[in-house]
């Protein structure tokens, strides 16, 4: 049976330590949220994820979820009351607006949560997961009638949220859809057409479903211009928020997949379902994107959460498994042979994992703090760079801590040998868990074009330039340190690397994207690489000033300190790589004919 | 549906072009193969692999195997006329002794139809793929008697092959393997112990199950010093070869594994089963080395073959799959959408893959053109240097294809987008089933100590220094051709780093193996790229040459020349980080404690 204990530790010490959690108590909902509050959450929210979710990881996906002849569909035993505690302990509107009775504590420690639940169980934490983002395109974009009448229910967890975007002939591409929606004359709409992949479409953990669903108003334009966003709920509220009517929405089909078996994937059906408005008519692209960006953090966040999980599960097998000897004379002579650890193909292994693990969690935190600066500091400038900073890294989080999430997966399960083929032991889950997040809410390689078409020219480059000048200052105020030097030098080169990149896409994109394309997928890594290394220089300076104060921390900061000398000396250098790819542009590959593929 | 072709085309150019196959017609086996000949048997080889293999490889997967009260097990349906139909064309014993009734052909043969047939169902091809390396075993080690009675029915396919070797507590180190042999009296031996993850253990296809055991003779040394190996028939053949009393070996249970669902993997339980010693007692390792070879080999060939398999599929998607419009304006303005390969980011995929396959293909018939001079030549010292070269390659190519093949199967599903990730497009099983072949025989981590431990320094590096020979005299012959000069540069770099890395070991892996350790799964690596770019290098050559030659070829060939290109300009240029990977040695990752992990 696999394991899981949410890293708490490691997260106070980036909160208090990295951080200084402390600096950001004049933000609204901060100062709720003492350090010793914090704590006090973060161990709650752990107990969640250790004891009531990860139980029922591995049953809920071996059972699946089912449907029924009516459309219903049935979550994995043990689901419901799962869903129970996790409503019953507020979870859902930890961070969402006070006026609707959520408890507005930082969003920070909302999408810290994220990543508890989901290294527990994936596929649950997808219910709650995606109400949360509903709750904020809502609460961005509806009308006061539409929020008072859904906000609280879906705050408390009464109902459930999700994202209905997808069409069978449209993914990436939503300029095609064709869902229709034609006005009823009492200022709702009849939503008609279907949708596909529309994850916790139904289930029966909620007394209602509240689904966002992208369509086209009866003579909007054509393209993405003409799309319109609505609430479209499985039961009509009357205005007290009684769920009413059964709509004319249902689950058609669950998709059979490779993994989150605990997540119903639907076909959703819209026969003519009542729909409203949310924000403007034609803007729906607009408000989903809200909803949208919150989701690629979330599903980031998955990527580090699976990667955290298989990690730990092959440490403990790593220190069980007794099988061969050291290469340097045997380490445990008294047994049969000497546990994995000694050998250092799976250290290697394991700190590929653990060096991506630690660093990643504090880009989250990094950039989280950003987001809650960005709606909630008083000053507009600060507020607008803050959500400048988060639109730049959210397309590198998602794209590259869901690759690398799911190869230090497979790398997890390598670890077991013959046993991370099987079922039982819980890795190949992992595996298959891991790999849905990069691909959906927008396939890795759109999160690159993402990047390079639109996130590095918005502004003429500001929030990339500030992003440069940051890591760039960091690195010169710290290089005289001694301590540091191992921390800075590689980062240096890979920050340099990156600048090369961003210069030739300047230099040589412009008259011909192709050649933007061509090295996108590149240059996010690049980029995720050179903002996880910035993060371990910032990590081993905490580490080298804690150890410094508190000699009953040194073993603990020592490992993070050979953890982050791991990376810089090993995977950094990878930066080099992708600007020699980036450099080579488009030609060779736009030569081929496509009939010649 | 997925769909499959077995790549016959690409096949002939290398054989004909590429490698001169007429070169070898001295050999024995070789005279019966002439080009046409072959070109017959590649040809009806594919249309097994086509139109009996490929239509039940999807439903074997979503069936599986079953296993019966008794102990018994059915595989899936189809599965026997499937392998009727194998049988009937006499593919298990293409390369196979005559002497007993195979048809001696060249072993090129057998291994190219063998990614074929795996490209087609990996997990049936194993059925009969298991027999074939259990004949070689046989054949090399067995006695004059036990050959007689067995290789027959093997090579005729009435009677299947398996490797009986990992026990519940050894995988890698079967020093540690615990299943006795106690002397019966007459000659066999009763043997007793518990095997698990045995392929295709327990079937019903065949009427006979002949199992090769690895055991401990009563009585004799611990460690690998002590193992023997021997034959043990599910029933007891009498001395004409009819199949007689039930032995006491048994599936005790199937494993529930994450893919290739159709292969039986099973807990084989030996109750005192009669079992014949195979070669000397206590040399059973030697003797199953030979099978472990061969096998190598053909799980090399399985990463090709799922990479393959996988790529057809993608580029098939990519051609109908209409979302969003390139990025230099819309290439199909009469369409809703372009298609998806006008996307650069969709190219670089499908080329990372199609770069792969084709040198990758190109190595493996290198690698057993090596194998059958090692085994046919007249001349003693070419034997031995082509066995030396293969024993070289053979970890290389098992760790590099199938480490390849897997991140190129998850490559081709993401080009699918949300649809990868569904059963039914069949792109998902291709990832799960590529998954087994990292860690089957011998885990990639295994390959790349066994490269580097043992193939590296045997004879005094006398193999890899032939190997930079041959490589590094292939660029100077070269270099001056200026149409050549695209694949020479980069693979010239990348054999330098080779060669550094190398020297790095003897300089520093001598004192201190942990140094060797920490490096190997880069060496492996940087090994595979350059030995693939040297394959395109003579890929390239030959195609220049075809096209100069025959105007009807040119489009064919510009393909590979664009492929090739791509492979040194994005592909190559990798062995740099190799390089500073395994120059950073094994010191901080062995500084981390084992309970800091």
């Amino acid at each position: 049976m696999p394991t899981y204990q949410a890293p708490t530790g490691d997260v106070l010490f980036l909160l208090n330590d990295v951080f200084h959690w402390e600096r950001y108590a004049n933000l609204p909902g901060f100062a709720d949220a003492s350090p010793d509050v914090v704590e006090a959450i973060l161990v709650e929210g752990a107990k969640l994820a250790d004891e009531i979710l990860q139980p029922v990881n591995q049953s809920g996906d071996r059972e699946g979820c089912t449907r029924h002849e009516d459309g219903s569909v049935t979550t994995p035993k043990g689901f419901k009351e799962a869903y129970k505690a996790y409503v019953e302990g507020g979870w859902i509107g930890i961070s969402a607006d006070p006026e609707y009775g959520g408890q507005g504590l930082p969003y920070t420690l909302a999408a810290i949560l994220n990543e508890f639940h989901a290294g527990a169980n994936m596929a649950f934490t997808m219910y709650p997961g995606l109400t949360q983002t509903a709750i904020a395109a809502i609460n961005t974009h509806a009308s006061a009638e539409l929020k008072r009448l859904y906000l609280p229910k879906m705050i408390e967890g009464a109902w459930s949220g999700t994202m209905n975007l997808t069409e069978p002939h449209c993914g990436t591409d939503l300029g095609l859809l064709k869902t229709k929606a034609a006005p009823n004359g009492d200022g709702s709409y009849a939503i008609t057409g279907q949708k596909i992949f529309i994850s916790a479409g139904e289930q029966d953990l909620t007394e209602n479903i509240v689904h966002l669903v992208l369509a086209r108003i009866e003579g909007a334009p054509a393209g993405t211009r003409g799309i319109s966003l609505f609430i479209v709920p499985k039961f009509i509220p009357d205005s007290n928020g009684k769920p009413g009517k059964r709509n004319a929405v249902s689950c058609g089909a669950l998709e059979h997949k490779m993994g989150i078996h605990g997540n119903s994937t639907c076909v959703m059906n819209h026969d003519g379902a009542q729909g409203w408005l949310v924000g403007e008519a034609n803007r729906g692209l607009n408000a989903m994107f809200v909803m949208m960006n919150e989701a690629r953090l979330g599903v980031a966040n998955q990527g580090l959460s699976q990667s955290e999980a298989s990690y730990q599960n092959a440490v403990v097998y790593a220190r069980e498994r007794l099988q061969g000897r050291s290469l340097s004379g045997a380490k445990q002579p008294d047994k049969p042979a000497d546990s994995l650890m000694v050998h250092p193909d799976i250290r290697r292994m394991l700190l590929e994992i653990r060096s991506f693990n630690e660093a990643a969690r504090a880009l989250m935190i990094y950039s989280t703090l950003k987001a809650d600066v960005a709606h909630r500091a008083a000053d507009e400038k600060e507020r607008k760079e803050a959500d400048e900073a988060l639109s730049l890294l959210t397309p590198v989080m998602k794209g590259v801590f869901t690759d690398r999430g799911f190869d230090n997966a497979v790398k997890a399960q390598q670890v077991f040998g013959g046993h991370g083929y099987i079922g039982e032991w819980g890795m190949e889950q992992f595996v298959r868990d891991a790999r849905i997040a990069m691909i959906y809410e927008g396939a890795n390689g759109i999160q690159a074009l993402d990047l390079v078409g639109r996130k590095l020219p918005k502004d003429a480059g500001k929030a990339v330039m500030n992003f440069f000048n940051e890591v760039g200052g960091y690195i010169k105020e710290n290089e005289a340190d001694e301590a540091m030097k191992p921390y800075l030098g590689s980062l240096k080169t890979g920050l340099g690397h990156l600048q090369q990149g961003t210069m030739w896409f300047m230099q040589n994109a412009m008259a011909k994207p192709d050649n933007a394309g061509a090295g996108s997928y590149d240059y996010m890594h690049m980029f995720g690489l050179v903002a996880l290394g910035y993060m371990w220089a910032k990590i081993a300076k905490a580490a080298l000033a804690k150890k410094a104060a508190d000699a009953s921390q040194a073993a603990a900061m020592d490992a993070k300190l050979i953890a982050g000398k791991f990376f810089m000396e090993r995977v950094m250098p990878e930066t080099a790589a992708h600007l020699v790819r980036i450099s080579t542009g488009a030609d060779t590959m736009m030569s081929m004919p496509a009939d010649a593929f």
